[in-house]
């Protein structure tokens, strides 16, 4: 588009008050576009290249979505691990359908773990992610993938945190405060440092980036977004309940008259359900920081260290130098447990392990819990997560989700339903 | 904002090649903002209106969220009844509070019933809304309600259906065809001819018009969006089955050894738990309908007349003239559903009204069944809905949703967070 018609078009502006405003033309890469004042992201017109253009005849070729009109997002994954692995497959098989029926044109320009990154401008090609990124002989940079992911010819630039890792969570300041927008199944942020917590929700609040976070619980169930809706739309959050380790969820499922404690925890090892160390699992250290998510969710500044937490692992063997040694003990404590889980069913209950938010004294609990036969925390299978939420709206009724809340493909299943939502927040079609 | 920067700012546009655009200055309600190319709908900087700045300066100018960056969404409501009301007293308490942390400025600018409307340019004071709208001399007109959002100076107009009209849903079309988005609970749309379902479905991808129907099933529970994120993610819903009529929940929750299915239906009515004619739940239309909009959101294109329903109205009322006469005569009928109660109560289960989408054979039913006392059907209190989501990641341990599902409350509450869906859409802040 010449100089010419872009004058007239200011002139338009200026003189006819219109609330309209121009975007790209020139020598940039994206095609003039008219926007409407105030609102809405969607251009009202998209304009050919022909040079002749008068900027009143402009906006009459307004045309509908066109390749110029998609979102495009380039997309980073940090720790091409379990999740982000399963991420990546669901991302090559749906990016294609998201692209066609959603105008999303979601491309993945950097991974990257402890040690090395691959970068492209283009879009790493997905069906061969991992031969690539091994033979990558870029040593891996934090601030490198920002700055790559900024220097993109694609407008909006996320991270995606598929570790567990306090270090990298540690950045997400830096990134944000760049333009970098953060999605992630890593708690860390929100059950770590109240004061770092603050500064992501507020550079979330005041930059127009974004921090989501729905997998940090309950994996794909939808229960952080439900949470923030109810909150929004004016209900408040009375209490939070659940069971929100897959891992306990089992152990306790499983855990009935006739069965042995250690034996159980033993299949779950086995069974690839408990961290490689169980006692990362039976520390509860895992439900308290869900707990302290849930409390910051429904308005209560918790720290991790404000909950108090009933572990599972016996005193005696905390000192364990290896989960080996910790797995060969365990069965002397079986009895003990046994005990706790007879006296229970005398009473017609089960064993769970519960987290719970009490919003009115500001409290976070985590501990072993009975419950009668027919309460829902009772009725749970296999790894089941469940979370019951009472508010003003919901009672005495709770609502109540449901469903496996670990494992790759459900997690991996959440943190791709944020990258969804972030495409929402840049006007992608409903 | 003079003509001289806006020239200057004209040229670096085009000279300097950089993707950034402008929106207001001049005469126009908005102040001048600068946009980055393609993606974001948030300004990179709003000026101020100081006459002497020159383009490269006000680029520096740049400041934070100002008035000028809200979100500005004009409302109409159509049908301020039970659920409307709800709605319109949610908003008085809580739009203030969205438009001070979020930026979110939602002014209702129209009401309507079928009688009378009442308009408004600057948003109708919610406070005494009902004395000002039954003041109003002016005639209802669902085409004047759109033309007047349209003229409105928000630039994002969206109309909410709380009617259970089909009348009023035969707008949808036009209304969105002119730039309107609708949010609605009204299940004429999405459960009525497949033909208008497509058209109101095609208009929301093309013409990047929204249309949110969140509270159609479940009322506030997050059932619809969870769907719709599970489909966009590359996920395969395989089955979806449920109690999804509050009224029906009641009635089978309460129908126990002793007590008589005649008088339930009474304690129903007289709690306000059924429409006014109870033979409307019992007929199993409005639960038919539920099911065919989760079969639509499944990928299953049914129409009502597809669903088999199995209605609990006996044949011999149907024809009753009036609903006295109907609950008159229901005593008659008792011992038919005391002995479905008791073979059911024999076996160890409960009788609960259901209904289901069988993805994989394209089907949709509507029935009593049996349920073990254990299954989670077997659980409901109240008048709660229950949805049970089986698909390619959440097999075989389902997704379950449980909570009210009926309600003024809950209902304008998954209403009111479509809304804030919606201003998502126009890049509010997460």
């Amino acid at each position: 588009m010449p100089l010419s018609p872009l004058r007239d078009l200011a002139r338009l502006l200026t003189r006819g008050g219109l609330p309209l405003g121009l975007c790209g033309g020139g020598r940039s890469a994206w095609p003039p576009q008219i926007f409407g004042g105030g609102g809405g992201p969607r251009p009202l017109a998209t304009f050919g290249k022909e040079s002749s253009t008068t900027a009143e005849g402009a906006v009459n070729m307004a045309r509908p979505r066109a390749e110029a009109d998609e979102i495009k997002v380039a997309v980073g994954v940090v720790g091409p691990g379990l999740v982000g692995k399963a991420l990546l497959e669901q991302f090559r098989v749906q990016l294609p359908v998201l692209r066609a029926r959603r105008g999303l044109d979601i491309k993945i320009c950097a991974l990257a773990n402890s040690k090395r990154m691959l970068l492209s401008d283009s879009g790493i090609e997905l069906s061969d992610w991992k031969d690539r990124f091994e033979g990558s002989s870029e040593a891996s940079d934090l601030v490198g993938i920002k700055d790559h992911l900024l220097s993109c010819s694609m407008p909006i630039p996320v991270i995606i945190d598929c570790t567990a890792s306090d270090y990298v969570s540690d950045y997400y300041q830096q990134w944000m405060e760049s333009g970098v927008h953060v999605i992630t199944p890593n708690k860390k942020v929100n059950s770590g440092p109240l004061e770092r917590y603050n500064a992501v929700k507020k550079l979330q609040e005041e930059k127009h980036v974004h921090y989501f976070y729905e997998a940090t619980v309950g994996a794909g169930l939808p229960v952080i977004g439900t949470i923030k809706h109810l909150v929004d739309t004016g209900d408040r959050i009375k209490s939070v309940e659940g069971v929100f380790s897959g891992t306990l969820s089992y152990i306790f499922n499983s855990f009935k008259r006739g069965t042995k404690f250690s034996d159980i925890v033993k299949t779950a090892k086995e069974n690839g359900f408990t961290e490689p160390d169980p006692r990362d699992d039976l520390s509860g250290t895992d439900v308290a920081r869900k707990v302290t998510t849930l409390a910051r969710e429904s308005g209560v500044g918790l720290e991790l260290s404000d909950i108090p937490v009933e572990s599972l692992v016996p005193k005696e063997l905390e000192s364990c130098s290896s989960s080996e040694e910790f797995m060969q003990k365990l069965p002397e404590f079986d009895d003990q447990m046994t005990k706790l889980q007879e006296e229970a069913a005398a009473a017609g209950e089960v064993l769970r392990y519960v987290g719970s938010v009490d919003v009115a004294t500001g409290k976070g609990t985590v501990s072993l819990k009975r419950y009668p036969e027919s309460h829902p925390f009772a009725q749970l299978n296999g790894t089941d997560n469940i979370i019951l939420c009472v508010t003003d709206r919901y009672d005495p009724q709770p609502l109540v989700i449901t469903g496996p809340g670990a494992g790759a493909e459900v997690t991996a299943g959440g943190v791709f339903s944020d990258l969804i939502r972030l495409c929402s927040h840049f006007g992608a079609p409903s």
